[in-house]
């Protein structure tokens, strides 16, 4: 960040102003502060509307606040969620300020219940950040999950893979410089160019490139949004941003976030077949995936969920 | 139905042409045909797009069909509705034209994510066409679930109801003839009087007045809308037509249907308590409701679904 | 509304806190108080995010406020509008809470880029609350426009349709209890009946009786809601409401209301056969509609716009 | 495209049924065919549903195809265009396979309102496609457009940067080999490597890769994606796709289409200021910028509108 941001940044900390709204103290102790996410991304709280409150007081339709004791207002969301009842979460909203590279932002923009506004690389010139990742994070292809990834490189393939990235990573800038005609400053390189169009010249950006966008939810689609990416299915990438995310949550709706952990992240779905599984496990009876109905991959899920081995 | 919509209908199923799409025999041999619901509704399907192969197509990005054997078929199709890649159903499209009584639709519409038609009774003189429940729908309010419907009236007071709900219906169509001053044929009922507007003569009639309305939805989302209203917490007056729709369900994409019936309407979600109360008892524990963590309403739902007595 | 509502609104007004989010003091003057729409309905703000500024930011995707000066903004937002970049307007976000009849609900819900949360007719026993138009708002249909109303009805017939009105809704509602088995204080009717249950009976209530609903919409669509429903074809009743909530719009964000007054409310759009007509009579020539290529419905509308007779 | 792609678009286009769907002759000519877009992209229509029929049969909510003449179904469907009558045109869904470069398909995502399902970069090897422009559309910035292109690039210069790009795309895609430790035909380029996972050795693609993707949507959105894509402030890249589907569009619903051209691409809106000042010039009067109340920018977009000079 520069210096100039974070002055923007400061300044938008030290306004206050009284407001009749609902206001949540936790959220706003870090309200436009940028939580570090990746090498040289973050994701900032920008903006909301609503509390738990909210979310009590759209499904009582009242006409105050609608909220009861604390333990009766846990007791109605839990229920809410566990029943699907989903529009009373839908009336609270949240605005995050993001930056993040382009092959994250690509899986990101897929939930397309939100609003977002990217920056614009036809208007402006993008800047020199690329994401390289950890050695730690430097993984295989899985040879178990076929979209994800499996052990860690080590020693010399590690070394040379990040150096590889690195490397091409000052050469796409380098090279978009000269696409543009662009040097430090914004000076031409060479003056007898014209330099090629923004809109063309990013193309020849890598996929690593850093973006900024901000992006705005409901509560309702954004627990959807990471119940799917803080899942450890998801690319390790987009994870990294749902869980910085899920403490903001955490910070903003608490009662709503208990009622997630249980009954959205901490829980699961079993199929038909699974369930009469259960059962028969559940009365005493012996059974082997073979004599289950269920194919290995779902037994082998089964069996994790009920921690047996298997 | 009037003999000119019959007729109508039979010329549509009459029409025939030579198609490179995907095509299903077995939605086409009932395409267009009312299927009844209710005691003047109906449900018919007017247009489709894709099949269980458009789905497979769809999560393989294919040049062509992308089908393999009807066992990989299925067994990915199966995967995909368990892991919630969602996307792939979205490619297929089903349209509907429904008769409904006006508080259906009500309940109907808050899904969002369809296209709709309805008939407009600003422009059109409504139809003399009231729902009136058979006497076995005729039910009390619920004493366990607040908002459901409990034991079946009987007798004295079933007949009265009825009786009351079909003279008000009478009364209610006469008395907007009145306001829009038109007789049988539409023929003024007082040469010396304007009538009332349509769209205001209208608000005098009652919500079991049937409407009707063109409904078109992908089938991601209508299996969405099915897994809600086909449920038993639904009214029953609208299950009663997600019932008819499941049914072309299954005639349009077999497959699908299959693994929606095992990974959907037929499996359960497991909060993360209740998840721990399974693994307990599968290791052969004893609990009991008080030390499961589980609140009573929470407690006798996970008993109904393990199949216990509590 | 009951005493108790009122209170509970005024409670609502008093709290007050501090917030680092932006703020908009002329909005909150009005929050949470009612504005009456019709005769016994309202709509009033109860929360909102964002500001003009939030418009310029998300724009700019800036690190802080984004603004410039007022002059700066005010051109920056009539440009974006103009030109229809529309997702910086989805930055902001606003809420309302509406007593409306449920004929005008039943338009409104058309609208699918919002939230809503109504007040659940299977729960709760609906109030005793109608609507009938005020006597200037009694029409007959207009003989022009097929689906719109046309001159007031006078006299006698006036006052027959307000009286029948009248009576049906006193007449809907005692027929509700009946079904209910409710009395004044919900007390039974007759200790020997069960009631039919809240779902059903309340099929019988006519569609101007009023409902209730939280409604939570982005800027960017409540603009094209008000485009369409504060415009003269609307039908009068959403109108009322649409009116009300373009002052709410006013105070909120006063330099995007005034950008939409005129780029939107109080602008036209021109097919291309219009436009050519256009050139023609800004060249000199005098044109007639045979002339024009233009039907007499979109000459006619074209000769308006342009401050001609036709 | 690979001999076997071909072939699976040849076995597409020879399957044939009966079905009593509603069928374009002049669509299925052409359907599954690929349409050449840029140097490498495509894009073909692999499904569709309804016809102009639909439209007409949606706005009059019939029990048949609700058709008259050509004439009567013509000037309906000019009428709802005009009117903003939106959602009989939702009634339509149609369905494409599009072969683009990865910055073209982060511009088309940013429309919602669709069905996407496009090729796993975690799960398949991206292919060795990259865009490099015609030398007729390497242009420089745009001076008086601060998001477009403006004088293309000539004589050395071009030649420079169409070398660079060149170049650039084969060296992308040889790291990407190095970096997933695969040769030609898949084989480990060091047999003591791993390679690193898929997910993460995208990201060091340049963005002018080419992707695929299967894109579903209904006739109303696609238009609306049409103004704006085909547009000349859009840019150049994504047009051309714009520009191709508009082909396809209007062998599919020809009424609509010469409805789009006249009322929405050919047309144009006048602010509330523009519009005073075209009174006053077709009342006879000169008006200068100074004296009309539009800005510069506003009053030579009019200007051009009208056909003057300015």
């Amino acid at each position: 960040m520069t210096p100039d941001q974070a002055a923007e940044i400061a300044a938008q900390r030290r306004q206050s102003a009284a407001t009749r709204r609902p206001t949540v103290a936790a959220l706003e102790a870090v309200i436009y502060e940028p939580i570090a996410v990746l090498d040289r991304g973050f994701v900032r709280v920008v903006d909301y509307m609503g509390d738990d409150g909210a979310v009590v007081q759209a499904a009582r339709v009242s006409y105050g606040r609608g909220t009861k004791s604390v333990r009766d207002d846990a007791g109605l969301i839990a229920y809410l969620l566990r029943h699907r009842h989903t529009t009373p979460f839908e009336m609270c909203e949240i605005k995050y300020h993001v930056k993040l590279p382009v092959f994250v932002a690509r899986q990101w923009i897929r939930h397309r219940t939100a609003n977002v506004n990217e920056i614009s690389a036809r208007y402006s010139v993008v800047e020199d950040e690329f994401y390289v990742p950890a050695p730690e994070h430097l993984a295989a292809q899985s040879v178990v999950n076929r979209q994800g990834r499996g052990e860690v490189l080590q020693g010399e393939e590690a070394a040379s893979v990040l150096a590889l990235l690195e490397e091409e990573a000052r050469r796409s800038y380098a090279r978009y410089g000269q696409l543009l005609n662009e040097g430090p400053g914004g000076k031409p390189l060479d003056p007898d160019r014209k330099g090629l169009a923004r809109e063309l010249a990013r193309m020849n950006l890598t996929l690593n490139v850093y973006t900024q966008w901000y992006w705005k939810i409901d509560l309702h689609n954004l627990l959807h949004f990471l119940s799917l990416r803080a899942d450890p299915h998801a690319q390790y990438e987009i994870r990294a941003y749902a869980e910085a995310m899920l403490e903001t949550v955490k910070r903003w709706v608490p009662l709503v976030h208990a009622a997630f952990e249980e009954h959205g992240l901490g829980g699961a779905r079993f199929s038909a077949k699974a369930l009469a599984v259960v059962r028969r496990l559940v009365a005493g009876e012996t059974v082997a995936q073979g004599g289950s109905g269920l194919g290995k991959g779902e037994w082998r899920e089964l069996m994790t969920l009920l921690g047996r081995e298997c």
